[in-house]
């Protein structure tokens, strides 16, 4: 039917069956290593990386003729790349009439182009890791794996679910209803999957393409033409996304506008344009709460999937492993300085302490034991880059010192030097500071960066309390709790089953509450004010298509 | 694990395998047949109906103490019935109580109750076919079928696509990811399904049940508490589910405030309150274009369902069956006056005429052959409001009236009379009118009720856009053409698929374009103005739970 479909059949029905039992899988390498992608493989992306850099960046779609991008790397520089400005009614327009034949294409064949482009965009992995750490500020290696395979995989991911409903959709049908002594009633039906129109996938600037890749496949699998609207200062990785799935479609004979970029700067922004125009069936958006609800007032009647803002917490009442429990912590505390949507921001402990395996700690032993465990795990200054990346936004760090006034700072927040960081890198430190559960307008908004609070709370259950009340009134994206106490176990699960916040228990090693694995973990539940989507349920795709019938009269 | 479940197991398999494969398929017996619900059902029924009238429904559940009903007969005479007043803030926290257990029951146990409550409303279904026939005025045969057999499909229907997509959610997976030379990374994930909370069914006058029950069902498997709001003059058959539902609910340990009754009177309407209440997160709606808009605009954040208006068209092209052409659109016309979502209202045919099997037909003739067949079809009282039925609301014999001065009347509405018609009966058969395409004004609207146009088009193409183009901006449940020319039939299955309406081709038998059956046909494709629902797909039950995670390191 399809040869692409065919070429990747085996790894879709891996993927499809991956999404059913959800457990461990992927076929993307999370490794930049150059016996899997090439022994020159690392070379050749940094390579096409710095060409891509003060250039236009070649793509041939619909264009006002000027051109636009002031992308800047946390880490110093300037990127210098521009993009082809867009009249977003044109742009809508375009898609619109290129998305009438892939609306047309078979489910197999515009998978089969969604596994390709994949393939392709896998291949392409150190490049598209030096475009996401250049824009984002990750790490090279959480760059290359965030941006690269775990990307890949959300995007596989949504692919397989979609393909999944789809596939539910019987083709040709005969109906026969007996009707008693009479000939039955015959009608001969045929269904077809139909999109919704024009897709709109609004990107954000610290994962652009894990947190946008599975509503583009999504929209994409399902038929749907795509409009994609990076955040101005990380537009790269997915205009390198854009241009291989044109590739892959121009190759397949389709007009290269089903999927288009709309890039603009900070300065004229053009998501509003594109959100509101008529012809925009899906929107799919990752950013501030602030945007997050104007579209969700504002895009009436389209499906609006969202992941916005929450406020993450760490209840801590008991442990085995005192010391496992703040590496833990600190770990993910540091780790791309707490500017991912899963990092914990407010720590609850008892105020009376807790008991672990090294004594008695008071709620100050185990601030200090957190601050400790940070020092210790950022004292190099290049590992510590490794695991803390750079800071996105300047704003980030006007946060962090505003913070510091919010109570008894207890680790402060401070840039890296030394070692081989390079010059102009924008880099800070986790602030830790310690508060009473009475502080509410100190903790109960979220903090953007490497800010975190250890707040005492009257007991245990008042600590579980005001995790999973904040989870369900300000959203939350994770939770995690240690208790040697099942019972307290059992109860904060269902507090956090409530409160719509995935739970993660007593991880004192390198699992990470941050991690949120494809295939397996739901990432936003829906279920809070955190975000609508959840990456990837049968929600999250099923209302990208509608069905068509024909029915006829049977012989 | 749930007696109940086990109970049904083979019916929901069965279910299951039908929701799949889309034949036919139904365990509810649709003919009132003493032989299959017992000899005295029918009897039975009429007596339990009888009882009922002119006395408080008895339904132990939240009431300010007073009561509410001005429920009228269509076939001449008050029912009496009165239904117990409610706060709907306090309805809302009683549904909220109550589902925080239900909540907390296994997948297995909601969903045998749903199947052990289908049960019971069928084995009610003569009873139903009274109260549903003495609300919405359809024929007794109709009420049965619709109001009992029919409408407990779709609930089955969706209990078993909400069940496929909670049992694919599994329970316990342990997610094992290698390491290289290290050991494995471990985390033990368990999964649950959660509610979204509080869900708010609001009734039709016209189906009370048949649209209603796929978002009761829905909801009740997938775990949230249900307020049903009937339509003020049609409250007796929902009121009689939730009455059998809570019995069910009693029984197996559940607070049976699970599901609410929320009647009120036309004067004093409370879905506006409901609706708004910030505890409730589902609402499914059917009823007017114009309430569907406020609560579509209303109730951001909250999952919406509705089913609205649409105007349905029929494209006369062609035929091989001239006769049954007539024939069959006299009795689409005709089925419950009109009163159908799912019945035609606009017949457009080409200006220069159609062939035919009985030679070239003008406008004329179409228009004069179909006026033909209702005075053949009607012309015995009896055998008429077998067919007809009641018309359910005053206002829609005005609108009759309004209509005629719209073209030129080529069948008129009349009043039913004569044989076992009873006195005070409203009835009325259909108005034909005939209209040039230039007459949009008179066309381009719902005309709801016994009231049909014939149209004469430039030629089949401009018909085919009108009707196609009508669906798409005024929104359309059904859609239909006669063509003997096969190109012609794709042409209108691209422009309709493209429209969301589905397409019947050729129709001139027993079988109406006005039936969707459960199991097979989409009824509302979510596709254009006519609705955001659809009965029944995966999106219309995936949203309307979300997933709760537990994750443990691993040993």
């Amino acid at each position: 039917m399809s040869e692409l479909f065919d070429r990747h059949r085996e790894t879709l029905q891996r993927a499809v069956e991956a999404a059913h039992t959800r457990g461990y899988w992927s076929p993307y390498p999370e490794m930049p290593s150059g016996r899997i992608y090439g022994e020159t493989a690392k070379a050749d992306g940094e390579a096409a990386f710095q060409a891509l850099l003060n250039a236009p960046f070649e793509i041939d779609q619909p264009t006002t003729g000027a051109t636009v991008g002031k992308e800047e790397s946390p880490y110093g520089f300037a990127l210098g790349t521009t993009y082809p400005a867009t009249d977003p009614v044109a742009l809508v327009a375009a898609a619109r009439a290129a998305g009438k034949a892939w609306a047309q294409a078979s489910v197999e064949t515009r998978v089969g182009i969604c596994m390709e482009v994949l393939d392709r965009i896998n291949k392409q992995s150190f490049l598209m890791a030096n475009a996401v750490m250049h824009t984002s500020g990750q790490s090279f290696m959480m760059a290359f794996q965030a941006g690269g395979p775990h990307a890949q995989d959300r995007g596989l991911e949504a692919v397989a679910y979609a393909y999944d409903e789809m596939a539910k959709v019987p083709g040709a049908v005969r109906w026969e209803k007996p009707q008693g002594k009479q000939p039955p009633a015959v009608l001969d039906k045929t269904f077809k999957v139909v999109p919704r129109g024009v897709a709109l996938v609004i990107g954000c600037a610290t994962f652009p393409n894990w947190n946008s890749y599975s509503a583009y496949f999504a929209d994409l699998a399902t038929g749907n033409a795509v409009v994609v609207k990076p955040h101005p200062m990380a537009i790269l990785p997915l205009a390198l996304t854009v241009r291989i799935t044109r590739e892959v479609l121009a190759e397949q004979g389709f007009d290269p506008n089903v999927v288009v970029l709309a890039a603009d700067e900070p300065e004229a922004p053009i998501a509003q344009s594109l959100v509101s125009h008529p012809d925009v069936a899906i929107v799919d958006f990752t950013g501030s709460r602030a945007f997050g609800e104007w579209i969700r007032t504002n895009a009436a009647g389209k499906q609006v999937f969202t992941e916005e803002a929450g406020v993450n917490s760490v209840v801590a009442l008991s442990t085995d492993s005192f010391k496992g429990l703040c590496g833990n912590l600190a770990f993910s505390l540091s780790l791309y300085s707490g500017q991912m949507c899963t990092a914990p921001q407010n720590i609850f402990v008892p105020r009376e302490g807790i008991q672990t395996d090294d004594g008695h700690k008071s709620v100050d032993d185990v601030a200090k034991g957190i601050a400790t465990a940070l020092d210790k795990l950022l004292g190099d200054p290049d590992r510590a880059i490794g695991i803390l990346g750079a800071v996105q936004n300047p704003d980030t760090l006007a946060r962090v010192d505003d913070a510091r006034a919010l109570g008894k700072v207890v680790h402060d927040s401070a840039p890296v030097s030394g070692g081989t960081i390079p010059e102009g890198a924008r880099t800070a430190t986790p602030l830790l500071v310690q508060l009473d559960a009475e502080d509410e307008a100190a903790y109960l908004e979220e903090r953007f960066g490497p800010i975190a609070f250890v707040i005492a709370t009257d007991d245990a259950e008042d600590a579980i309390t005001r995790a999973a009340g904040s989870a369900r009134t300000k959203g939350a994206i994770t939770a995690a709790i240690y208790s040697t106490d099942e019972s307290q176990i059992d109860e904060a699960a269902a507090a956090f089953a409530e409160a719509g916040a995935p739970l993660s228990v007593n991880l004192t090693g390198q699992i990470l509450v941050n991690q949120s694995a494809a295939f397996s973990d739901y990432h936003v539940t829906g279920a809070n004010p955190a975000g609508t989507a959840c990456l990837t349920d049968a929600a999250f795709v099923a209302n990208r298509f509608r069905v068509a019938t024909v029915r006829r009269q049977g012989a």
